[in-house]
C-alpha cells in the first residue's frame, strides 16, 4: 500500500483510454491537434472563463513557474507563504523561470498565511525605493501543503492586500480538483471571481499520466506565455498526449469524480483515525492529504507491513520509545479505496 | 498521408503496451521506479558506457538545453552549425538554461560544418582576451537538420579542433537511432569512442510519445544535472512514465528496428524519385529526413490530395509556373510503409 | 550637517590627490597599469594574503554580487541575516548575478546571527535532496547594518557551521575598516584566518569617491571573477582611476586613520548621549553607526536646524507626542569631527 | 605615445576640476544631488530631448547592456553588426542584462549593415513562429569599430526596416561626440529624429574618467531603468562623482571641442599618411579611429620607439618581410596634438 503521495499512484482508466485513442492517428505537431484544441475549450469551460488563455504542460514545477513569470519582473518579490512548494521544493525553478526574481516568505498555521502577515512582509518594501525588490506577486496553494484549504473569503482578502501594491495573484492548483470537490463551490469562484489572475491547474496528482494547464486569466498574456513555454523546453512535440490526458480528464467531470473518491478515502480514515489511541490530525485535512501524529509502535506496524508514506522531516525514526508520537503525512490518490483505509487503520490499531 | 514530421507519426505499439504496464501499480515518484531503473540500465548497455549519467526528459529542446547547461558557463560560446535545432528552433532555451551563454553559428555545406570552419570561427576568440566570450562546447546534430550525418572521422577531426580550445562536444541526437541504424556502426564509435562527451538520445522522433535521455560521459555531473533537470520543470513525479517509454524503446532493440523502418521509407522514397520528373534531392539522405526540390505542379497535386509536409522558408506557393521547383522536407516517421511511399511517389508523378 | 550616510561625506584629499595624478599621464586600459597593480598588492600585503585574487569594482552592491557569484551555483541558497544589505538593499542583484541563487534569511537580535540560527535555517535542506535548493554559501556583514560586529570567535562559530554542510562564507566588508580599527585585531584574523573564503573590502563609504576590492582568498577563481567583472560592466576602460583610489587609500594605513577617525566621533556621540534626555542607543555601536531611540521633540529640533539622517521605517513623524521616542540611525563618515559632534548634541538636548 | 585607444589618454582639466568641486562638500546619496541633477538637465538639452530619461553609469558595457535590457525580452534576438562591440568585446553582458537575448550578427563592409543585410538576417524569422526567437532590437554602433560612420539617411534606412519587424532601435554612441562633431548634425538628427530610441552616450573615452549616459527616449522606461542599473551594481552611492564629470563634459560644449580636437588629430595623420610609403587607411575614417596598413619595417619602427597602438587581429609579427603590409588600429584621443601626430608620421616614414 502506498499513501506516500497522489503522484504514487495510477492513471485513471479513462485517461489512459484516451491516450490509446490519441496515438491512433497521425496529427500536426506541437499542439496544432484537436486533442489540445478540445482540452483547452473545457479547461475555459470548466473555470467559466471564455477568454483565458490555457497552455498544457507536463510538470507542476514547470506550471507554476511558467505562470509566476509571466506575472512578474525580474527584480520582482513573489510572496509565498513559508512552506510553499515554489519556495520548498522546486530547486530554485521560478527563480530562473523569472529572471532572478526573489521569493518572500510569510508565515502562518497550517501553511496558510493571513491578510496581516501578508500585509506585514510587504510592508518591508517601501514606495518606490530603488534598493529594494518590487511588489510583484503573490502565490496561493490550494489545497495547502498542509492539506488544508482558502475558503474564498479568506483569498479575497489576501488578493486584496495583494492588489493595493499592485501585485497579480497566482494560485497553485496542484490539488485544485481536491479543493474544489471538497468545497462545493465553483472552480470560478475559487479562482477569477475572488481576484486570482493565474492557475496552475492540476492533473498529474488526480489521476493523469503527467498533465498541467497554465491558465491565466489575462488574454494579452497568450503569446508571451507560449514563448516562455517553448523557451523553458516545456512545448510537447507530440503535443496530442497532454492534450488527450486533459480533456479526459475534465469531460464529464471525470476530474471531479477522482477527486471525491481521493477526498472520501481521506474522511473514512479521519472517521477512523478515533480509534487508534494516540493519533491526531495535526491540521483538520479539507481533501486528501494530512498530517498525523501517531504512535511510534503504530507507524512501526504500518511500516513492517510494507506500507510507504513520508515522515515529515526526515528518515523514518522506528527505534525509540513505543508511545512517542511520530508525524507522519498520508496522502489519498484517487484509487484509494474503503478497503485500502481500512487496512491501514487496523494496522495502525495493532 | 503525412510527412511533415517524424513528430506527427504514432508512438509503437510496443511503447504503449510499456505505459500500459507502468500504469497498473504504484511506484515510488521522481524516477525512484523500477522501469527508470532499467531504462537506465539500458541506455548505459547500448552506449557501452557502464558509468554515464542518464535523466530522462520529455522534450529534445529540454535535453538539449539541459545537456548543454552542464556543459559550459554562462560567459562560454557554444558553437553550432548555422542552421542548428539550438540556434533556430529553440527560441533561446539554451541561452535560458545556460545562464545567458552565446551561441555563435558555424556556416557550412549540407547542415555539417567543416573543421576549418570551426577553427576560423575559434579563431575570433583570443587567448585569455577577458572582452570575449570564452570557448565553451561545440554541438554537432546527428543526423543533421538537413538528413546528412557526420561519418566517425568527420566528427573525430571536428572534436580535435574543439578539444584544442579546451571545448566539450555534444550531440544533438533528435534522430540518432536513424543515424546508428544508417550507419551501421556501434552508438559507441558515433559517441564517446569518438570524443562526445554529451548526448541527447532522442526516442520522441522514433516511436515514443515523448521521451529523450539526456546521457553525459561524465559521471561527476550526475548529481549537477539531477538537479538543472528539476530546477527546469523537468523532474516529472509520475517518472515511471518516462522509463516505461524508454526501456520499451531499448529493449530487444526496438529502436533500431523502428529507425530502420523509417531509413527504408525514404530508401525507398529516393528510389522512386527518379521516375518523377524534374524532381531531386537537394541533400543526399543519410536516413529518414531529405530537402526536396520538385516541380510546383507535382507538389500541388499531393497538396491537393491531402498530403501534409513542410515547403523550405514558409508558406507553399501554389500559384506560379507549374515547371518551377518548389523546396520540401519530406520526413519519413517509422510508421510509414511501402504502400504511403508510393502513393505520394504516385502522386508527385501524376 | 549630514549624518545620513558615510556615503555623504566627501573622498579623503589624499584619494582626491592620487586621482589627479593617475590622470597625469596616458596608461593601458583595463587595470593594465602601475596604480592598479600596486593596488593589488597592498590589499594582498594589508590581508597577509600574497595568493589572493583582487578584483576592483566601483559600487559595493557590485562587489557582494560578484563576490557570491564566484561562490555558488544557480540552484544553490546563500543563507545572511534577516536585514542583510544583499537581501533589503540590493534589488535582486545577487540573483543576477549568481544565476537565480536563493537568499535564505537567518533571524537574529542586532543584525547578527548565532550558530544555532544558521543551523536551524541549514536543517530545512536535507541531504541529496533535489527537490531543494542546496548550500551554498554563508554571507555576514561586518560591520553589521545596525553597527554592530562579530567577534572573530563568533565568525568562527559560524563558519564551522557553514563548513559542516559544505558552504563557502563571504564578508560584507562595507565598513570593514571601521570594523579592523575598532577590533584591534589584524584584518587577516578577522577574515581568512577564521575561515572566511570572500570578501567586499569597502573603500567608498571611507573616503574613497567609489572603489571597493572583491578579494578572493581562492586563488583558483582568478580568471573566472575577471570574467564574470567584465560581464556584468564592471570592468573599467580607465581602470587607473579605481587603481588610485585603493592604492592611495591603503598606502601608509589611510585607512584605518580615516575609519578611526569615523569611529572616534561616533564614540563621542555615545558619550555624550547621556546627557540627551530620552535618549538611548538601541544596539551598542561597534564603529560609526548606531540605531538610536530620541525623543521627538529632540529629533524636530535636529531636523529643523537642516541635520539630516534617516528615521528607521519610513518618513520623519515630526507630528506627535514630543516625548515619544522615535528611531534613527546616525554614521559618522571620517570628515565629522568633534565639533560636528557636538553641535548635533547641543540641538538634542535643546 | 599612445595611439592605442582612447581610454589610455587622461581626463580633460575641467572634468577633474568638476570632481574637486563635487569633492568639496556633504551630499545625499544615490544620484540626489545638484551635479546629477544638473548633467540629466543638460543631456536633455543637448538631445533636444526634454522627456528623455537619463541614467548614468561608469562603463560602456554597462550602458549598452542596460539601454539593450530595456528595450527587449528574454526571448528577443538584438540584430547587431558582425563586429559590434556588443558581441565581440562584452563577455556577453548584454545576454545577462536580457535575461539570455540572443544577439544575431549581420555582415557588412566597414563595419556597417546595410538594410539588405538587416532584412535578410530579419527573414530567418518567420511571423509568429513560437520556435524562433522574435525580432527584439537593433543596435547600430556610432563611430562604428571600424572608425566609419552611418549617414542619418542610412541610419534612417535600417530604422525603417527594424520598425517593418516591430523593433526598437539602440545606437552605441560610445564614441557619439566624435560622430556629431565629424558631421556637422545636431545630435537630435542622429537619434531620435531618425529613429533611435536609445542612446549610451559615451564620455569615458572623450576626455572623462568613466561616466555614461543611458538614454531612452522613452518616458515609460525611467522607473524600469532606475531599478535595472540598480540591480546590476551601476548605481553609485556617491552619484555626485559621476554626475560632475557629464555636467562638465556638456557643460559650454566641452564634448564637443574635445571631441573636435581629437577628430582634427587623424585628419593630420590622415593627410600625412600619403607621406608614409606603402601605407593606407583601410576604411576612410570619420573620427578618430582607423584601421591602417603600413609596411613591417614602418611599424616596426614606431615599436622600437615605444609607440603604442593594437595590430589588429593578434600580436605583433614584427618578424617577415619588411615590405609586408600589418595591419593596426590607431586611435587619437582628445589629448593628441599635431606633435604626438607628426612624431607618429616621422617615425612610420623612417
Amino acid at each position: 500500500m502506498n499513501f506516500a503521495s497522489d503522484n504514487a499512484g495510477p492513471a485513471a482508466p479513462r485517461i489512459m483510454d484516451a491516450m490509446m485513442e490519441a496515438n491512433a492517428d497521425h496529427q500536426m505537431p506541437y499542439g496544432n491537434d484537436p486533442f489540445t484544441a478540445r482540452a483547452v475549450d473545457l479547461v475555459r469551460e470548466v473555470l467559466e472563463a471564455p477568454e483565458a488563455t490555457v497552455h498544457l504542460v507536463a510538470t507542476g514545477t514547470a506550471a507554476n513557474a511558467l505562470a509566476l513569470s509571466t506575472l512578474v519582473r525580474p527584480w520582482d518579490a513573489i510572496f509565498c507563504h513559508h512552506d510553499a512548494h515554489v519556495e520548498v521544493d522546486e530547486c530554485g525553478a521560478v527563480e530562473l523561470f523569472a529572471g532572478g526574481a526573489k521569493l518572500r516568505r510569510v508565515p502562518g498555521a497550517d501553511a496558510k498565511m493571513t491578510p496581516d502577515a501578508l500585509a506585514e512582509a510587504l510592508a518591508e518594501i517601501g514606495p518606490r525605493d530603488v534598493h529594494s525588490v518590487q511588489p510583484g506577486a503573490l502565490t496561493l496553494t490550494q489545497l495547502t501543503e498542509r492539506g488544508t484549504a482558502y475558503t474564498p473569503d479568506e483569498i479575497g482578502a489576501l488578493v486584496e492586500v495583494a492588489r493595493s501594491r499592485g501585485m497579480k495573484v497566482h494560485m497553485d492548483g496542484a490539488r485544485f480538483a481536491n479543493a474544489v470537490a471538497a468545497a462545493g463551490i465553483s472552480p470560478a469562484e475559487m479562482t477569477w471571481k475572488t481576484g486570482i489572475d493565474a492557475l496552475s491547474f492540476g492533473g498529474t496528482k488526480n489521476g493523469c499520466l503527467g498533465v498541467e494547464a497554465v491558465v491565466l486569466f489575462r488574454p494579452d498574456l497568450d503569446w508571451e506565455t507560449s514563448l516562455r513555454r517553448k523557451r523553458t523546453g516545456h512545448l510537447w512535440s507530440k503535443g496530442k498526449y497532454l492534450g488527450a490526458q486533459m480533456q479526459a480528464y475534465l469531460e464529464d467531470g471525470l476530474w471531479l469524480d477522482l477527486a471525491g473518491r481521493a477526498n472520501a478515502a481521506m474522511t473514512r480514515l479521519m472517521a477512523g483515525l478515533g480509534d487508534v489511541p494516540g493519533a491526531r490530525a495535526v491540521s483538520p485535512p479539507a481533501g486528501n492529504l494530512v498530517y498525523l501524529e501517531l504512535p511510534r509502535a503504530a507507524h512501526a506496524r504500518a511500516v513492517a507491513a510494507g506500507v510507504k508514506y513520508y515522515l515529515y522531516a526526515g528518515e523514518t525514526p522506528l527505534e525509540g520509545p513505543p508511545d512517542e508520537p511520530v508525524r507522519c503525512r498520508i496522502v489519498c490518490d484517487w484509487s484509494k479505496g474503503k478497503d485500502d483505509v481500512d487496512a491501514l487503520l487496523t494496522l495502525w490499531r495493532g
